[in-house]
């Protein structure tokens, strides 16, 4: 297992699906796992030192509204942490800024509101940095991903 | 002691002396201190059972951007948390919104943006519902407070 | 009674049903009333003297749009008033500043956009710093709750 | 006096004084009074049916922050009530909110944040609405303000 | 005819109909019209004139977006101006603040986001300032709202 | 003259000077003058008509606040006009949304808060659809501009 | 070929119809594409420089959350560009500021959220500067709107 | 050379020291350069392809107001980006929208407004992935990091 998720609630799941879903197409393992920073703090340090200690590189998590979650979990490990708001209330901006505004040394990796597929792009982007055969397959992604873009939009639209 | 003060960092000190200064006004002992709750999560959970020992029955936390400190220490204790956003970007907003949209069964009882002084005044509506004494001050508060105001503002003003 | 719930309108009863919810788990009588800061002064005054005068220990008041209705009250007592901004606008920014920004002295102690259960929470937190038994209560309902989410959420998620 | 002039704290004076300024252009006469919604609901109460009875007919109220002045002013008397936002914090905006968004019934004619000068502009408006000799002086007003625009402003400006 | 009501588009209809049941209830006669600020500002000026001649004391403006139809108004009459914001993009926010923020010496009375019910109470108030009958009238609607709500609202509800 | 520059105040003459530069920097001729959309509706009809009979083939137009002048004179011309909103108030965003979120039918250019000089850039590029000499004076500015960032910001910096 | 229209994705495509839409009107020829700045740059290059080489003289590109298509696009012409902010999350602000705050020398003449309708008409107006005849449609059509608009809403609505 | 940071104009210099001095902290080389995505696309590629071959695994990039540079770095490259928002307007909320709000497959990692330091941070988390040295050094750095603010916040404040 490379990269870990994480998320508030089984509620979220179907929200978090993009990230598992990106990895996919990468062949990166992964688990998810429901978790609370505010809740069960001390099974977040269990699980986290776990998935650490079987591999983890790289941790998603994904929380709406006031969004400590990422943050909780970036003081808790040195693995880059990417933080997906989710939006519960006001758009998402509470949890976008619960996220982004992190104190001096403890950074998250913010994405886009909604966006956990993003996420999972941003873990395989930093897991390629490391491992020469993802970085292969995500230069292929990109020439594949321009081709059917291109593809697909070839001719000129009917509007 | 019966309150018990964190804030994230010494240079908050000045945004935060208004909910001591209110304390003083009714003799409640307080004890303040600067505690990260990414920075240094295991001292945070060791100062809240060292002050929960010792008395404290209400807790005053105050943070900035994506402010956390509150939430997480309402994570670690079931005496009502009170939470002053402080305004670091954004007019306060993003401290604001971190710190009020808590998730379900673990509220923080927000004040307004660097009022810290209302934080003091809410620990001490807390205490008076226990403490007869408290609220005989608060009582006599309100009614000096309304005396002053009124002898203050008599008469009309010269606009 | 130990708690009175006060609402702006029949309309936000299912909102503001959570609080409700919240103090019941934990064996709390309350009252809830319907009344309007700008409709009925007067009654609100005469209601909020009653329910001191039978017990209430604590205040719950819920409003939307120019949400008055804490601030006011909070003005007419020294018990804690807990606000809950209801969202009727703007995703409920209007009703969330004008419940929170409030002047010096007078704090109403807000919690999150239509969570009116932390509103109730918040009322047991503050009980339970008089109360032992709802002290021993609370303390096992974190339990409790910790233990039910670790038993719902124990293994990981097919993401 | 024709106009009343509220507002919640003497350090609010500079801000106010536009809509002093207006009347006194129109020659007419008002009366300003710092009160307080929270802090004094009862001599608030007071001063309005004193004003009322000797004479004001249209209502001016300022306020900052969670802006509930105006509004509770407006819910115990039937005369209109122009509400200026103070800009306290968040750029005014939540005054703005606090004053403009009330409920059903109680209107509050709100005007743009820290404008009060248009507040006394619209006090004569409404005036004029009643007394011919303010009328006339309004539409002389606006010939002169169109003329003195037009004699400042004559030629091309220098870029 | 006492007042005029005036907004952009006869999809407006159903959001501007408030103001007219508000004017109703009091026997205030009205006129309603479709006019654009934009798109046919001669007609505006005309139909203005009209109303003005015709015995419109007060003049009502519903618009969304950029909504400079109540301001454009207020720039050609000295007639005060209710102006009502209304949603047709980000919450209204667009709206409101292109109506209340005017410039100096030209107010618009702005009234909360889709809130033409209040615009119309508003003008009544206007109008009561003049018209004894009309202050009675709306004395009584006063006294018979608090009855009603007292009577709606008597007992303590089942939450 | 081929541009026409409006604003609605002497105060604002800073703000809008980057118009005036930018346009002098391409020898396009241009006159600048203050008008108001609803202190003098008249003379802005006039001077408007005046500027389109002497050769103006763009407006430019910028205003703070609950801005209708770009609007109102959008309405009043079929020539292109590049609304400017300036900060006033809530960092401009008020000024931002009177401007831009123009109705059917009646679009202004809207560019950067406070950003003049775009305004005269665009200004220039919509000339340069007609005019070939601007045309190639644009395509230089670009080559220039290029070659100037490059020299300036050649070697890595310093950092 | 006059106008060109750009935005970022099939999903769009009934979004930017207005746009389409109001061209035919005018009887001006154009052509749309979907077209990534993120996806495929360098397809971006060889569509602008083509549809540039077959006469298009305005540009129109719209694009949701952080909208940089019509600003790299404006980075690689010098034809005017109008830029609509599709809404695709937060009632569409992130894609207006992404569009509207271009830096100095880089204008995007942005119109309303989601109004392509109105970027359509801003090309109208563009290409009418240098086309008599698109000009004379032009004032017929401002014409006919308004004659339409007035028989539309001759007579006053019953409300 | 590990990491590449770009920002868009000499005057950013002070605002991106932040992420200098961190990759300092850890002794990782690092190379700065001002580059604009809309003023110099080319050159931007050209750099880009350079500090790829001499190593870069990491891109740095920050802008203010329509920030494309981070976005538009990031689609031409597999690199992990890091964007820094910069206040230039309206808080900065501008350039953080443009940033984080990015469409789907090309993410960039977004940390706080004006917070160069964290997206230093980051990058050392992200290259700690890959090399043992720099995972170790951090170890230390949030061992004394911890050591430090302990040290630093013993005792109690004196509020």
């Amino acid at each position: 297992m490379k990269v870990a998720i994480f998320f508030g609630s089984q509620s979220d799941t179907d929200k978090m699906r993009g990230a598992a879903n990106c990895l996919r197409e990468f062949g990166i393992e992964f688990e998810a796992y429901v978790l609370s920073a505010h809740r069960v703090p001390e099974k977040l340090e269990e699980v986290l030192a776990d998935v650490e200690k079987r591999g983890a590189e790289v941790i998603i998590a994904g929380a709406g509204l006031a969004a400590h979650l990422p943050g909780v979990i970036a003081s808790k490990t040195i693995l880059p942490v990417v933080g997906v708001p989710l939006n519960g209330a006001i758009g998402g901006l509470d949890a976008l800024y619960s996220i982004v505004q992190m104190p001096k040394s403890i950074p998250v990796a913010t994405v886009g509101i909604d966006n956990s597929y993003n996420a999972g792009m941003l873990a395989v982007q930093i897991l390629a940095v490391k491992y020469p055969e993802i970085k292969e397959k995500l230069i292929n992604f990109r020439k594949e991903m321009k081709a059917k873009f291109i593809a697909d939009n070839e001719k000129k639209i009917e509007l």
